[in-house]
């Protein structure tokens, strides 16, 4: 479907996929006069309840898409773990933003280091491992201390093994599953930044200010925003982000996560992984934010104008993971936090229950 | 049911009606990892398709308000003209806030005027009709021009007549259909103010900044905040809003309307009407304010701590009514508007289709 024409008021919007990104990104087609169809196999998905209609369904489902694609006025996801297949076959039957190029190159990690280190753009010293005895080639070429990925199918640190100094290199297949991955050299650096744009359909890019995000084990713990990081990393951050949407003819949010290193005269940045959708580092828009990330995707999927992203206010937000969600009492009675909890029936260690964002006046510009 | 436990999160808010701004609070109560069934006759409530559940049904049917309680763990209402049987009938069988007692005062305009003129708030001189020849006694009591208003169901300025010097009465009582009616003095303003406070069960309040109201043909065209008023009017205005949410113990957020007079020595405030309610006068918080009017109102009937109220940003919110809507593309283009469409399929004449707000940097304190 090329050229379809802008999204109206009114209008369905159909969503893959039905976690808190999806809820989200619901709630904010909904605020824009938009109606959401969410289409995901989970029968507790959070996302129903803010939807006007949902699909249970696998993804390979074929009579259960055609009939999604027929009910809805254009098709986006929220995770870029839905197979390219399934978003292909909607390709043929209904506007889908954004497209399977973009997915794709996002669902291998090996093919996303190479289109980014393609466009001359930094990234990690890695190699290919697809099967147990490249390992050893593979670590010649990044050195110890190096990570072991899955290529396919990794998110929040899953599917990923360290190499250290004496560390047996076999371990670490094995742990990741004797899978086709990539090992990529461990990165020494300073701090992590994201860069979170929005392209719209006529090219347009609209950038967020760039966040600063802590991890802790694997998974983000805190993004605050404004990083400290100079003006013009900042907007070398944002370049990088924009060549990349541009290199694949994204349409909607992009998230590139970078590492911000040592350089031998100034800081210099390397990008670590890309996320062709809103992202959890992106949240702290919300509260902080008049435009937050999700009314700027569906601004840019639906061939809208994208909106304003300036921030009125500075912000840290702060995942609640696991039992960490039971803070919520206490959040609550904090002035200046802006929570927001997913609605999941089911507390599990290292799932993502909510978030909070502590705003502040801006400072500075 | 008397002091039912604080709401948790996974619990469900049963919403009396379904339109915009039960369609805000259900995506409010949603943010809060809430859900929500909400309960209206009419088939197309656009709230409908923000919420988990929905029953459409009269507010008389017993059996489905039965089911309807039985489904839910707390019932809250978006306007007061559910019938106060129904509350009555729910009262019975699940934790209703707010309860009857603010229903009730608010449904009818003669009793709302002396239960605020019974706390000794300045009101507009008022006389019931109720019939025809009551109508020259009142307007005896009040002098003209004065407004003849239904007691009952009137809302966006319907319902109501003026009657000028040399106007004929009696067209005036059949022109709001010879039914049980009050007659008001006109009053001279300077300005509208509205106060929106909130009121927790434990009898906290919080209030928002006091808004300043522009009515267009009986229906509020902009609210603009701060008002331009003194200080201690704003104060004034907010303490009358508490003294009144206290008279009938009411738990949510309550708008009161006020007149700002020229009084001898200063400004004098003149209560017009109440709200039991959140308030279209109160959307500006949903841009500006950290914690919204909806969030706010969630918050008190859940038996939560209430937010902070404070505002990170001025605002003037403008009514979108009727074919004003067909505005949306060009105000997608503005920066600094927030734009929130309510997803109502039929444009009609007065018929309130969305709201944007315009925010700026906060001048003064």
């Amino acid at each position: 479907m090329s050229d379809p024409t802008p999204l109206r008021p009114g209008m369905i919007v159909g969503i893959l996929g039905g976690g808190q990104l999806g809820r989200m990104l619901a709630m904010a087609a909904a605020e824009l006069g938009l109606s959401c169809h969410i289409y995901c196999p989970d029968p507790k998905s959070p996302a129903f309840a803010v939807a006007a209609a949902r699909t249970i369904a696998p993804y390979d489902d074929e009579s259960a898409l055609a009939a999604f694609a027929g009910s809805v006025d254009l098709v986006t996801f929220e995770f870029e773990n839905i197979p390219v297949d399934t978003l292909r076959f909607l390709e043929g039957r209904v506007a889908v933003f954004p497209g399977s190029g973009s997915l794709e190159s996002a669902q291998d990690r090996l093919a996303e280091k190479r289109l980014v280190s393609g466009l001359g753009i930094p990234v990690a010293p890695f190699a290919e491992v697809s099967k147990q005895a490249d390992i050893y080639s593979a670590l010649a070429r990044t050195g110890r201390p190096a990570i072991l990925k899955t290529r396919r199918l990794g998110y929040d640190g899953k599917g990923q093994a360290l190499i250290r100094a004496g560390d047996d290199p076999v371990a670490a297949w094995r742990a990741v599953g004797e899978t086709a991955a990539i090992l990529e050299a461990h990165i020494q650096f300073e701090r992590e930044v994201s860069a979170i744009i929005a392209r719209g359909r006529d090219g347009a890019i609209r950038a967020f200010d760039v966040t600063e995000n802590i991890h802790e084990g694997g998974i983000l713990a805190t993004s605050t925003v404004p990083a400290a990081i100079p003006d013009e990393i900042a907007t070398e951050a944002v370049s990088i982000a924009a060549r990349i949407a541009e290199a694949v003819g994204h349409v909607g949010v992009l998230a590139v996560e970078m590492f911000v290193t040592a350089g031998s005269t100034r800081p210099r940045l390397v990008v670590n992984e890309i996320a062709p959708r809103v992202h959890n580092s992106g949240h702290w828009t919300s509260d902080a934010a008049l435009c937050c990330q999700f009314e700027q995707h569906i601004r840019a999927i639906a061939g809208w104008p994208l909106g304003d992203p300036s921030r009125h206010s500075d912000a840290v937000m702060t995942n609640l993971i696991g039992q960490a969600v039971e803070r919520w009492p206490s959040l609550l009675s904090e002035p200046d936090v802006g929570l927001h909890l997913y609605g999941k029936s089911e507390t599990l260690p290292g799932r993502k229950m909510g978030h909070f964002t502590r705003i502040s006046p801006r400072k500075g510009g």
